[in-house]
């Protein structure tokens, strides 16, 4: 019973790979023989230097980051990016595109706009309740950045393919999709992401920032605000969250080592997704509520012919072991967040709970 | 030999209790019976809610906070509250007092200014490299408000009794004293502390407000950048760091129910510096570097006779399973931090190795 797990479909905080956790937890009193904890190390010790610098070095190869780009640990979660963004990269006189495909996009918009900046929406998803990514659209040629949200949590889309913006620097949050497939970042200025969704536990927020937007941010913000102070500082520059960089640093080599890699990642995810989709469509019972070409590889988005029977798929779901399907509070129905940790066996669990359920209410 | 452990006297991130370690590392794989580890379960559970409320009712408890307070937590570390507290409650036209008693003090200052605010140094003690703390300062009547930073951990002085300000609300950085004596908390408008010295891991930042200051806040702050947010939700506007906040929580339950409270703490950390500083005093060899009456009681700064002789103490001292000790990089010599966690036999093998390497090399 101590150590019973159960399959986490949360949206984040979400599931981590389990050699991860009972590495930390081995480990836990004796950190690299340091005779200390990984939450009592110095932020300022070799010990911990070697974390940090792995971590970087790990996402480097991972995404193939040329010389250009800084990987930096931050904190605040993408809610503080939103601030950031318009803070550092929107002069007075600059505008910037913003795609409006739901929740989090809708919240970087407004935390610009309170700011007093110039904003577009380039395009939005909201006539359709954000059931789909736009197409088509077209950005201005002398926007600062175009800001796009890669994977929409609550609402299970996803772009498929990133837009050519004809030359003005992506700027995405990638929180619930960062490092779960491959893609190009030659042509991203920035990527920031939570990491509590693929690649850790809450309390740091990965950014992969290009020199050419570092050359952007203004001398005038407090040091805590600027990209470019944890850029000239390794993420260094005061008390870093340790022990969520640790665990990033653990599920990395995880994704390198015991996954192999980034290709094998997508391809155990692209068949996930595939394994739950495919049943969802084969369904009369359960629908999914997202646009067939924008669906989310990471959030299985869908619906059962009533309410009451949601609410009652989610509670028998995790007496079978199956957790965190609810849908998100704004927008209610089903959710299942099948992010890098999560394991085939706990989508094919899934998956047979469905049938049985569909079973004896369909 | 994997559970080894070290008397752990470095300055932040620092140690934690033993048994709070033990207990996270025996909970790591499921969390409150969820099946998760607390870093897998989502911040908007009721096992989560159970640990910030928990948290929240032991700091209200623990500084017999009125109902005019609330506990935040926040991320960024005091780093951030520097920038936060001129944007929230330095309206234009309104000017706030700073003492600057060191390191920390000046990077505060400097935050103010960077923004534009009207900021008045009311006292320093930099003419004597911040050896001491102020007296008779006399503040401003009008001062939106008085900014102090309560423990200097680089220098090791510390505030014996907080000032009198004639009305203007205190707002202090307590990083490295909170909870670890009494004090009235009501003339104070604003404390704030990254948890990694007395009472967490790095990646939380505790912020406790007065509603006073709270209505000060502006509406045209970026989201996350408003005490206001972090007020109307408890912390929870956006994902937290859980795994800091628990740790917090799991230190507060210590200190309350093993300790035995606040004044229980207060005359362990007492005994353990007048040990440690009676020790220095009586010795020839070791020389304090702090004013006696200004000296903190966490933070125990000295100097050897030689640089040569205080590298040879540090390196010494660990292999004697001492760490931590080498002085803040900015001002050399060497430091015992003896936090809340430090039990008084760590100090005592300290006191033992010290007598010893005076005798070698004296």
């Amino acid at each position: 019973m101590k150590d019973h797990r159960i399959f986490n479909f949360n949206p984040g905080p979400a599931a981590l790979p389990l050699p991860v956790l009972e590495e930390i937890q081995d480990n836990f009193l004796n950190f690299a023989g340091t005779g200390m904890s990984i939450t009592e190390v110095s932020h300022r010790s070799p010990a911990f230097d070697e974390v940090i610098n792995d971590a970087v070095a790990r996402i480097r190869r991972l995404l193939d980051l040329d010389d250009r780009f800084k990987v930096l640990f931050m904190q605040g979660g993408a809610s503080l990016q939103f601030a950031l963004i318009p803070m550092n990269f929107l002069a007075a006189g600059d505008t910037a595109d913003y795609v409006n495909t739901g929740t989090w996009s809708t919240k970087a918009i407004k935390e610009a706009q309170v700011l007093g900046k110039s904003v577009r929406v380039a395009a939005s998803s909201e006539d359709r309740d954000f059931a789909y990514i736009p197409k088509g659209i077209e950005y201005r040629p002398d926007a600062a950045f175009v800001h796009i949200t890669s994977n929409n949590t609550i609402k299970g889309t996803q772009w498929a393919k990133f837009p050519d913006t004809g030359g003005a620097p992506l700027v995405a949050d990638m929180s619930s999709d960062i490092l779960s497939r491959r893609f190009d970042a030659s042509g991203f200025g920035l990527i920031y992401a939570g990491a509590q969704k693929n690649i850790g536990p809450a309390g740091v927020c990965l950014a992969i920032i290009r020199d050419d937007m570092l050359a952007k941010v203004p001398d005038d913000l407090p040091s805590m605000l600027k990209y470019t102070t944890y850029a000239a500082k390794n993420s260094l520059y005061n008390t870093p969250p340790c022990f969520a960089i640790y665990t990033v640093q653990l599920v990395l080599k995880w994704l390198e080592e015991t996954v192999g890699g980034l290709d094998k990642m997508e391809a155990a995810n692209r068949e996930k997704a595939e394994t739950l989709y495919g049943f969802i469509d084969g369904s009369g019972f359960y629908r999914g509520t997202a646009d067939v070409d924008s669906r989310s590889m990471m959030n299985v988005t869908f619906r059962l012919p009533s309410e009451a029977l949601e609410k009652k798929f989610v509670a028998e779901a995790l007496e079978n072991d199956l957790g965190g399907l609810k849908g998100h509070r704004s927008v209610g129905g089903c959710r299942a967040s099948i992010y890098n940790p999560m394991p085939k066996e706990g989508v094919e669990a899934l998956v047979d709970f469905m049938k049985e359920f569909e079973r004896k209410n369909g």
